[in-house]
């Protein structure tokens, strides 16, 4: 039986009862994040930690313990028998519950704070042989800077994409590829790397930084900007990226083949880069 | 005890348990409304019941007993003992819950229908004197036709209005005004009436929409089109508008004195429309 976290305590998932007031269910009043466990060792736990303390900053939602979350992930995964597993622990955090109105409660309230952990079966396929993803019109707010549950249209072009047989809904705001649904999206261009520079309309991955750091270290150059819709066919190579999927080639993109349609020389050696980290980690 | 209504139930509201499962909760994966009781009736039911239905095809959540809502609503009130008081009926209805995916889940699961009711105090003195809202660009996604629960960006500005003392807060779009967080906005300009027409920018209030036909009843010119952020100041008169509010007078919108600071006398004209057709309905 999974055991899952809520409010300092540690419960069969079964019995944790969220109540109809929480401002999570009302308003989508919260934010979250999920974390890689690499049977040993987290994906850069320390960004993740750092960038749930700047949502919950940014929505002034008051969890003084964010720090706690790596411990609290580590004790999902034993009591749920999961270190030695490939796992994902998600941990949302809401403002709390409260009598329904749009402003915030006053006094403050107590946070919603909800984790759980799973075994999780990583794409291989899709990693090795790439995958083909829409294009569509950006439907969401203009703060995707915050890793927030108002996640209705991700759900939304997600489920548009999946329908149609495709792995991914990359969005295009003002002509500008900004960001999947729920992955960052790089593409090359005689042998530059370009992506979205980090703004508003896109949710500054770990996953996404920390290629960066590698491309960096591989002597890749880099440009930290948006690629027009209008230029796809120029494009070389594509890959998404984010904590599930670690660095995914796209081979295709709104129906427009990408290069020659398989994943790129530099999308490999990229995709290298992270796996002999991560096996350098393991140790 | 308040008696709530959770999936066929009517429950004490204590005892209703949400699962950290359910989309509402994880994705914002859900549409809402708020109808309100006039002692004896409820306003414009028909229109909030068929919004519900058109927001749910929208997400293509599956709620066959969307029509029962008036029928729940009422016993709500009736066990409750509302009956004889002025009330608020507040109906989630979210996808259901469901293993954690962006995807819809497959097959169908049921949805969570939630609702509550409560005694409402009318505020009696904004509608009599009027209110000072604040302008801000709109941060919202561009499917604001949909009635969800993803109402994060709402929460964020509403609260911003309330922080500074206002009651509200007006969304601009390019330069154009949109809405409020939880209001249509009018303008009266050298006697016509403007509102932004319906589109995917703004939800299709229903006090909107009785306004329109009480407008049109007293002879007063209509254009449903949007007044640019420029022309604020060549406004005569304002107000919003919603389940709650009714029509309120906006005395200044971002700073600006609308007219000559007070209620003017089309906003007069229409309060009394609406007024008038409350107390016949009373009968």
């Amino acid at each position: 039986m999974n055991i899952s976290y809520y409010n300092g305590k540690f419960l069969p998932h079964d019995e944790i009862s969220i109540s109809p007031d929480d401002r999570g269910f009302l308003f989508a009043d919260g934010v979250y994040e999920v974390v890689r466990w690499y049977e040993g060792f987290f994906f850069d736990m320390n960004s993740h930690v750092e960038r749930l303390k700047r949502s919950l900053r940014e929505l002034s939602i008051k969890w003084d313990d964010a720090g706690n979350f790596p411990s609290i992930a580590e004790q999902l995964l034993r009591v749920n028998k999961l270190m030695n597993r490939p796992s994902l622990i998600y941990i949302q955090v809401t403002r709390g519950s409260a009598t329904r109105s749009h402003s915030f409660p006053i006094p403050d309230i107590s946070p919603t704070v909800y984790a759980n952990a799973w075994e999780f079966t990583p794409d291989i396929s899709s990693k090795k042989n790439g995958v083909n993803v829409m294009l569509k019109e950006d439907i969401r707010w203009s703060r995707c800077d915050i890793k927030s549950v108002a996640l209705l249209p991700n759900t939304m072009s997600f489920q548009e994409a999946y329908s149609k047989g495709l792995k991914e809904c990359i969005f295009v705001r003002n002509g500008l590829i900004t960001e999947g649904t729920h992955s960052n999206i790089f593409f090359i261009i005689n042998g530059t790397l370009f992506t979205h520079p980090e703004s508003n309309n896109i949710l500054s991955g770990v996953t996404r930084k920390n290629i960066l750091r590698i491309a960096g270290e591989n002597g890749i150059s880099i440009r930290e900007e948006a690629v027009h819709e209008d230029n796809i066919r120029s494009v070389h190579e594509a890959f998404i990226s984010s904590t599930t999927s670690e660095v995914t080639p796209v081979l295709s993109l709104g129906g427009d083949i990408v290069g020659d349609g398989t994943p790129g020389p530099v999308t490999r050696l990229i995709q290298a880069g992270f796996d002999t980290q991560i096996t350098a980690l393991k140790g």
